[in-house]
């Protein structure tokens, strides 16, 4: 048993390796002409000044929260590991997000210059960058998890319940240091590319009149910058910390099966050890789909794409059968003590290795259905987006008000699935079959995360196109692969939501076991309260990014206006393409052309990424502190407790959900009603295109659902989790000296007779 | 005691005889011109045959669910009386509707008549006018639960807790019934309102450019019996059911105290009886009230109103002092079996009438407070609605946003007063003191309700005014009682809510106590299951409702412009109306004023309102249905359950409230921020008027705003309160076998002997 846990960080390492190999493999690829590069350089340039002003801040977070830890630990239920854990976690996370942002930085140019020549190179370099991603977030997170446990564990010991205890504990700050700084990298990263976004887009394109990633607007620079560091980069951080999550929530709950009567070959370990050899396998599938990734000119990108998925789950789900059979006992008994009877005794609950099988398939399953219906619920041509596409006609008002009614209608099925998912998974394998379905889902996360980060990468590789001026097939190359890639972004996105649901739900168990409490009853007054307060969080959350998108959009607005009035060559070029309309450049008078090249580098990109730069840094602080500070006084106020904390974490975790589900796919659902109108829709008979009325109510509701599917709805994923693994870092500062129960009390009188009648009969 | 009880029913009639000479003195009241008699004779027209029809609907249902409740009772546990007392509680919620609508649609132009003289007697007619619908709710409600408690008890015996619990749970079938009417009336009138105001708006206004309430937009007629079906009559069901609600609730609770050691003047029946005293001294404390609604010209309407509601609270409170100290023991000791402690034995309690006072205190204060929260993040001038205002300057896509956060933000403070009204009741006296505080906060409903419908009387004398084409200073009478009633509006749906939240958690309570489960742990898969599906039915309803508005709007609208199309002298007079702009009519030329005035009366008011009548009726059944059915299928689904639907209903509960806050406030602060630009607005150094961009935007969002604020929002107030009577009226039916708890078992051993060592030894 030994031997398998040395073996595990092997596996990290082998993702790793990946991630250097192919990052070789994509900057020894041509970055085309001089005019590609320096737009690319301007963008990764943002990028990374981005990044590294983000990590400036966090530094000081990360220095004062690992010392907070480390100081409050008070020796017997805390160790000052928790501080050095919280600060290596929110280091691997900076890392997984610094490896995407690079080689995507890298990718995007790669891809367009690929796109010069076939459909199939250019997919080829966007995917392999988006996979150098995936395996780096696997890789580290599968690294960093199992050698903890290794130190620790030698530190400590894992021989007995309470040392494994002990150590995974220690862990849970590893998780901890990931979530917070994925909250901020996907607020931060969120403000950023919606600001960008929003100022581009309603200066730019509705005032001056100019197509989306023209050179002469001044935030088109912004604007790719952005789709880096919200995209890739906050999305990275965003399961990183998942995947740790579900695999450290496990390992909890798996530490409580070992009791005498738990026997398997692996020191008792094998239930704790899943989660991780069940990630380290599925780096290897992963590793294998990726082979499956190919297109030829003229072929369908998705398929490639549907393949490489597809391949390596089934694959996994085989591997997972064998590794279960393997590693757990076939059938055990588990006195639960989290769900006693009415009377307060243990449950008796009898675990298979079958079922813990079949919660894994309940993961994958339940993800994948979410993921299609979010994608009915967003998709070009079926019901729901053409419902949007119809109440365009009478203006933007019925327009959102359909996009609004979309988003909450779209809550109805997801939570069904989870519903069952959740009675399902617990009926196979209790709660440690909702946590091992959680990991089922995000075992194979090295292609996911490489299929979710290629659309960002295509989407810049299509921005770098029309900056450069590049013949129209190269926009359309990339215009392909773009397209695939906000499909599987709404597919993507919904199984990060029922993923989170999951792994909350998993931390939840893990919290309860931890602070040794052993219900969470709604019925009690300051239970209750807690789940008001919880329910109510994911409100302010949301009103706090938006309000943020809202202020720094302001702020770009004003600042490209000005420069399209300030600086001069830039106005002329602008009265001009106003004048000309939709004639070519080409087709100009000599002087105009003149004119409108001579504007060229006049836009001044600089000052738009740091106002957006700023904006993300300034107005990510509060909504990131207050995730991490309430769960903290809802603990120790007076009135609330532990209990109460409970109480929030469910309503947090619920109304989370339903929120991020609502304002994914209300935003999802408007982007696709207005693009819906570049290939011209059909109202009661009559065509409508770009330009139309109609058209233009939809790019309202499409702006509206910037900030809601792109900051506020995926920051909510994080949010839940952050709490979740908040409260279990502090809950063994919450441990209450529990009563024994009556039962447990009065046991020996009871087991040494027969009947009740007879201790009556005996003590008469 | 028998003589307090037969003493109930008076009050109830006391309150009838009020509606009886009230309704006359407003019948007595000139109704003016010709002309506002014609328009007003359409208006009431419109009113009653919608709820005629409405009526003939529900009786279907009323029969059925009637039917079925009786049919299934066992006689054990359930009665046939249940479904009797349904139908009775769904006549006395039409009842009650139809007496608040026939008043208002008398007292709405005699209205505009009084402001042809004076302010002072308008507002005296307006507020009679709204009393007697609010005297009308309170005064059925008491008569009704007043009698149906003696002829019940009468017939089952009042003497032990076991038949006072049978009495009572038969009587949960009036709150049903009144919960079911309150629902499809909320619905049905908030998408007619709807349905007829942005059809109305959008063509009349926008489009045609005609002022709102002129009379040749056949849509205006429409609009003004939507603000009595759906202000008047839904708002009138709506509070009929919080108040039948919490009063019901409350006894259940009461009951429990019946058990031996409880010695009271009122044989055991005082906590039972206690709410229903509150109900009836609230009547008189009202009716004394309605004095002081006093106002001479130029004077302060709202002072008036503030002071008739005020005064009426502190005689109430003075008085609740001494009724609970004439009522309840100082002084008890309460075995509360729902909440056991973690060994499951029940926790002793002790209980004190000061407590239950000190509850009831905490329930009228946190519905102020969370009133006046909502009135900040709703008025004029306030920062909240000043940030829409600014954010309209960009267009309508940064309007909405702003509307939608501050919505969202504005959940924050009314959560946090709820959190702590729930554990601060609960502090001094268990779930009795939630219970008893939701009754607290509705027992001087009669002039709460005056002040409310008041506003929507206001709003339609303003429009028969101009209808009418009366003089400038009599429409600017009803626009000073109209801005009034906006406010006070904003203040009773904060209100609605609050109460609605603690009603809702005094069924809870109820429903535990009836189906005889003493925790709902969140920690349970099929809890945290219904617990999900509970969160996510509000969104659907929200969704089912923007959907029918949406649907019945654009009908109303394509029936708007055909008949602007359509009809000639109409089109002659709209053409007219274009081409000489703001010149007031009287000052176009002859010829022109006579193909004007010919164009008098063609409008087709009666296909509108044909439209919204039918559009409602077909649209309210789904989401009705939708309350009643799903508590009762989790409750039997298998995997899910008694405890699962507890877990439901506190996911309906807090999700309810917190969108219904987020929808209410954001509709109200849109609505504002479109007014703001009536007296201009300075965004950035310059003014904005009406008609500018700015303005434009913030018409959308208004637009928006309209169904969120008239028609999901309030409708999920009733949403939480029927489905927690639902799941109380099927308790009986879901008591499972409790095992007694190892601690009853053992009792007899225990106590027997002095120690657990003894009874090793005694029994060795």
């Amino acid at each position: 048993m030994q031997n398998l846990l040395y073996v595990l960080p092997f596996f990290g390492v082998l993702g790793l390796l990946y991630v250097v190999w192919k990052s070789a493999w994509v900057a020894k690829q041509d970055a085309g002409t001089d005019k590609m590069k320096k737009i690319a350089g301007h963008i990764a340039e943002g990028a990374m000044a981005f990044l590294k002003a983000e990590y400036k801040v966090l530094i000081i977070f990360v220095a004062c929260v690992s010392l907070l830890l480390a100081v409050t630990a008070n020796g017997t239920t805390s160790s000052w590991l928790v501080g050095v854990s919280f600060a290596l976690g929110a280091f691997s996370s900076a890392l997984a997000g610094f490896i995407g942002m690079r080689v995507a930085t890298k990718a995007n140019v790669r891809t367009t210059n690929a796109a010069r020549t076939s459909l199939g190179k250019a997919l080829e370099v966007a995917f392999v960058g988006g996979s150098v991603m995936g395996m780096g977030v696997v890789g580290i997170g599968v690294l960093g998890l199992s050698l903890l446990f290794i130190v620790y564990g030698n530190m400590f010991g894992i021989d007995s319940q309470e040392n494994v205890t002990r150590v995974i504990t220690i862990i849970t700050g590893f998780s901890f240091g990931a979530s917070s700084i994925a909250l901020f990298a996907r607020v931060g990263g969120g403000i950023y590319t919606k600001a960008a976004d929003v100022g581009a887009d309603l200066v730019g394109k509705v005032e001056a009149g100019i197509p989306e990633d023209h050179p002469l607007n001044p935030a088109t620079i912004a604007d790719n910058v952005g789709d880096n560091v919200g995209d890739v980069a906050g999305m990275g951080a965003d399961l990183f910390e998942s995947y740790v999550g579900s695999i450290v929530g496990t390992m909890v709950l798996g530490a409580a099966f070992m009791v005498p009567g738990f026997s398997d070959n692996f020191n008792g370990l094998s239930a704790v050890l899943l989660p991780l050899v069940l990630a380290g396998v599925g780096i290897i599938m992963s590793f294998l789909g990726t082979f499956f990734v190919k297109v030829k000119e003229g072929g369908d990108p998705q398929k490639a794409l549907n393949m490489g998925e597809f391949s390596s789950s089934i694959a996994m789900l085989v591997a997972s059968y064998f590794i279960i059979k393997w590693m757990l006992p076939a059938e055990w008994v588990y006195n639960d003590l989290l769900y006693r009877t009415a009377t307060g005794e243990p449950t008796v609950r009898i675990m298979t290795a079958i079922g813990v099988f079949y919660a894994t398939i309940i993961g994958l399953v339940g993800g994948v259905l979410v993921g299609l219906i979010t994608e009915y619920y967003t998709a070009m041509g079926k019901k729901p987006v053409l419902s949007i596409v119809r109440q365009s006609s009478t203006g933007a008002a019925t327009n959102i008000i359909a996009g609004l009614g979309v988003g909450m209608m779209s809550t109805l099925l997801p939570t069904i699935v989870i519903a069952f998912s959740i009675i399902g998974a617990f009926y196979f394998a209790g709660l440690y079959g909702i946590a091992i379905a959680a990991v089922g889902m995000l075992s194979n996360l090295g292609i996911q995360l490489a299929v979710d980060a290629y659309g960002p990468i295509s989407d810049n590789a299509g921005g770098i196109a029309e900056m450069s001026e590049l013949p129209k097939e190269v926009r359309s190359r990339t215009d392909k692969l773009d397209a695939v890639g906000n499909t599987t972004a709404a597919i993507g996105k919904g199984f990060a939501i029922a993923s989170a649901a999951l792994t909350a739900l998993a931390l939840f168990g893990a919290f309860m076991t931890t602070a040794k409490i052993n219900s969470i009853d709604v019925s009690k007054a300051n239970v209750m309260a807690g789940l008001f307060i919880g329910g109510m969080l994911p409100f302010v959350f949301s009103a706090l990014a938006m309000g943020a998108v809202g202020r720094a959009a302001m702020a770009m607005i004003e600042e490209v206006r000005r420069q399209f009035n300030e600086i001069a060559p830039l106005k002329a070029a602008l009265a001009l393409m106003k004048k000309n309309g939709d004639t070519p450049v080409e087709e100009w008078s000599t002087e105009e052309q003149k004119v409108f090249h001579a504007a060229d580098g006049s836009a001044e990109y600089g000052k738009c990424v740091e106002i957006s730069t700023k904006a993300a840094l300034r107005e990510m602080i509060l909504p990131g502190l207050m995730a991490v500070i309430v769960p903290v006084v809802i603990a120790f106020l007076p009135g609330f407790g532990v209990e109460a904390l409970g109480g929030m974490l469910a309503g947090v975790t619920v109304s989370g959900v339903l929120m991020a589900i609502f304002q994914s796919n209300a935003g999802g659902a408007w982007d696709n009603a207005k693009k819906s109108f570049e290939e011209g829709v059909e109202i009661n008979g009559q065509m409508y295109y770009k330009k139309s009325e109609p058209h233009k109510a939809a790019v309202t509701g499409d702006t509206v659902g910037d900030p809601f599917k792109d900051t506020s709805g995926p920051s909510l994923n994080i949010l839940i989790k952050l709490m979740s693994i908040v409260a279990l870092v502090i809950a063994p500062l919450l441990v209450k000296e529990v009563p024994a129960t009556t039962a447990e009390k009065v046991k020996p009188v009871i087991e040494s007779v027969t009947t009740i009648s007879e201790v009556q009969t005996s003590v008469k």
